[in-house]
């Protein structure tokens, strides 16, 4: 599964990751796999001391653990700091080789007039528009749309087919994934005499420093202003952030998840899969809405919520666990007028 | 966030839209922005003579108001007769340049044997298959697929990536987004020993007129028939339709709704954000199904639907005031059980 | 609708499904439909021999019927072993022609250094990544991107402006659909001091033989190890296979369904629209997941689940008919509280 990986020796990791082995220095592991499921020719990792036990059981080759955890005998194991951390580092050096876009402006590629592109590479077919501005080291793979007078910062990456029209700002070291669509019109209508009337979107997307976006994620261009995703924002697969919406910092969008018109999320929100917020809502800071959850209303800051509509985590599991009884509940309270029922009538002939 | 759009005058707006001004006519605007949120360099809008009160303490430039609204002493303001349809012709004034695709076929679009596209703008990049007819005022812009035989109607407009494939009938003044796909084949298979046999999909999509279709949308094709989108119908990004649904007139589908397979909806029908419907359904004329619903049985004209299974929005209401109150009913059952007991204990011991 | 297609006689369709005619062999048809929806210039069917009654009414100019149906007097009828198969045969005769790709290699199409492509026909504007192979009987259409590394097998068909990244292994007969993106890399971070690090993403995605894909799906990336889908199973539009999830042999996942990371699906697993399961849970053979509903625990195979979250179908249709009911069971609780507090009371004043 993993052949086509880079091989490395646990020396190398220590050498990159600030490490330091115990064991076999010039075990080689091609692949990175959890505890239970490394085989000898993979690593596997340790978060926290008290775990470094379990992986003692583990058939990985080389094994990160913390600083402190105890010696595991018999196992090349590398200590470092954030074993975590490390692990990113790891995978860095087992990548296979991807695509590379040649630096420069590959021939097939159309460029608009006054469009400046230094430092760039700009991929087979790509579609530059006028006047729009592509900062160094930013690559564009094949069949990327970018329209007239956007701008793209350092270090962004567009993966191939990504289409971002005309006047989007674009910050450093974003990242557009595959058929990703940044800056279509907003869908907002006037209703006269049964028609609907287009409401032109003449505003912006702004999408900050950091941000990633998914696969065929869409996020709409605003009415007038911008819809606006702030500073290191990540943002999964298949997305729907609407027109006019504000995301706050350090958000977490995971895959499905929409955003209806003018909704604002705080700072450092969490939207498990196929969540949402309909439109113009306050989401404060900090709220986690659940999987399959959508807020109807404003949500204030820290909240974890859930449901359809999204209420309070622990209220939710309370009615869920109420729900459950309820089909009996039901035979329960039956019973229980047909008891009182009897009582009455005992009563009545009592007196 | 505006800077990237146009400048225009108040007196420039009076003449377009047919107002009048009060004020200052050489007051310059370059946004719009809602009432609370508008700086001095926008203009705002009030719908109705009631609010225009409101406006007064709106830091706005310019303002639209109703014909029959009350005088704003200190303001610029311009009398229309519908102020929201107005805003649209601001919105169209002040908007920035989007590319432009030169009419003709760019050299590196690719036109199969027989394609007719006079009077037309087609892309780099773009594909026009054998017998495809598009008509005169359509722009297909970078990146676009149009299969064999497919035909589009007058003053189209598809943005990049989009992909329409064979066999597909567009009206006129459609507009469909960046990579979304029209007439891939229906998820359509038969059970043969546990193989999943591919039941051919050869029919078409029909999109009829003034039509807009979001981006990332997918709509299929038909098993034999069409799937068709009837006219001034409205779907937002990332929705599915799926194969021999019919979508009625005027019909709103926001985004991420999903239609499975042969269902009718009828005329104004509007769908919230991730709505959705069931196979093989009867979806009545002017039916809404809210946020997060699914329909999951035939829906009668006119209703107001809610949750999962859709149900009235009244009923769904009422259930939720008392689901939120079910895991305290439990209490009180649980003790009314032990007044119950006690009261037929003592009866017990009376007797 | 269906005047695209190709017209056939029923003597022609009888030779290919193996059938026998009764009646007029020469009379044409050129589209299928259903039993009350047939035209006379179009082909019905019949599944099984209780219904062939019912088709005796319909106005279909040929109809297939299994071979131990009644005789319908006055009707063209094809008498076959299993009409659903052969109505697969018919339709595949009336299909109109759908664009083709010619064989080799489109001189706008861009590969890389070792790319392998014999007997291939890759379409106009395609990239293919360097020491990539596809195998023969594989179509590429327009603005596929098949990135560095990856294998095809042989007749699959990837449809216009499909994103393949790299090392992602495609087995035989894989069919996917337009926009779709395969290997994006996987939605996952890990967060350090208020910021998300990016956990690369060096796995593969591994599609085994006939697999089918929907249009703007996406299938991302492993961390390590790969993605997989396993033989014969489909995949509809718009849904969402997050990384190192196992997706089980011949299971049906309907558009708009979501696997989040890690999450085992077993064999012959059946989601319907719009459902879903959350990260690193294992789903049994043979489960259904209804419409809209998401698993957020592990489930047991062969179990029928609906809602969020999911649980046996019976027990959710039992919640169902009981939330109903509670709102007028508020009622009578409150009643029988009081019908009891009299009974106390009484009591009292008795004693």
């Amino acid at each position: 599964m993993t052949a086509h990986c880079t091989a490395v020796t646990a020396q190398e990791i220590a050498d990159r990751t600030g490490g330091r082995v115990e064991g076999d220095g010039s075990r080689v592991v091609h692949g990175v796999e959890t505890v239970d499921k490394a085989t000898p020719d993979m690593l596997t990792w340790v978060g926290s001391p008290e775990y470094a036990s379990k992986a003692a059981a583990s058939k990985a080759g080389v094994i990160l653990i913390p600083l402190e955890a105890e010696a595991l005998a018999e196992k090349t194991v590398i200590r470092v700091a954030d074993p975590d951390l490390a692990l990113c580092e790891v995978l860095k050096m087992l990548a296979p080789p991807q695509d590379v876009v040649d630096p420069g402006v590959h021939p097939s590629a159309v460029v608009g007039e006054g469009a400046a592109m230094d430092g760039t590479a700009i991929g087979p077919n790509v579609f530059v528009g006028e006047g729009a501005v592509i900062a160094r080291g930013t690559t564009l793979y094949p069949g990327v749309f970018v329209g007239r007078g956007t701008r793209i910062g350092l270090d962004c990456v567009l993966w191939p087919n990504v289409v971002v029209r005309e006047h989007v700002t674009i910050g450093d070291r974003v990242v557009i994934h595959a058929n990703a669509t940044i800056g279509a019109d907003g869908f907002s209508y006037l209703q006269r005499e049964e028609r609907h009337v287009r409401i032109p979107q003449i505003g912006a997307v702004v999408i900050e420093d950091d941000v990633e976006i998914g696969a065929n994620t869409t996020i709409d261009r605003a009415r007038s202003g911008a819809t606006r995703i702030r500073r290191g924002t990540k943002i999964d697969n298949l997305v729907m952030v609407a027109h006019n919406c504000d995301i706050g910092e350090g958000s977490l969008l995971a895959a499905m998840t929409g955003i209806a018109g003018s909704t604002t999320l705080g700072r450092h929100v969490v939207c498990g899969g196929q969540a949402g917020a309909t439109d113009h809502l306050n989401i404060g800071d900090e709220v986690q809405i659940g999987a399959a959850s959508v807020a109807l209303n404003d949500i204030p800051a820290g909240l974890l919520i859930r449901g359809v509509p999204a209420r309070e985590l622990t209220r939710f599991g309370r009615e869920q666990v109420a729900l459950k009884k309820l089909p009996d509940l039901l035979k329960t309270i039956k019973k229980l007028e047909q008891r009182v029922q009897k009582l009455e009538s005992e009563r009545e002939s009592c007196v």
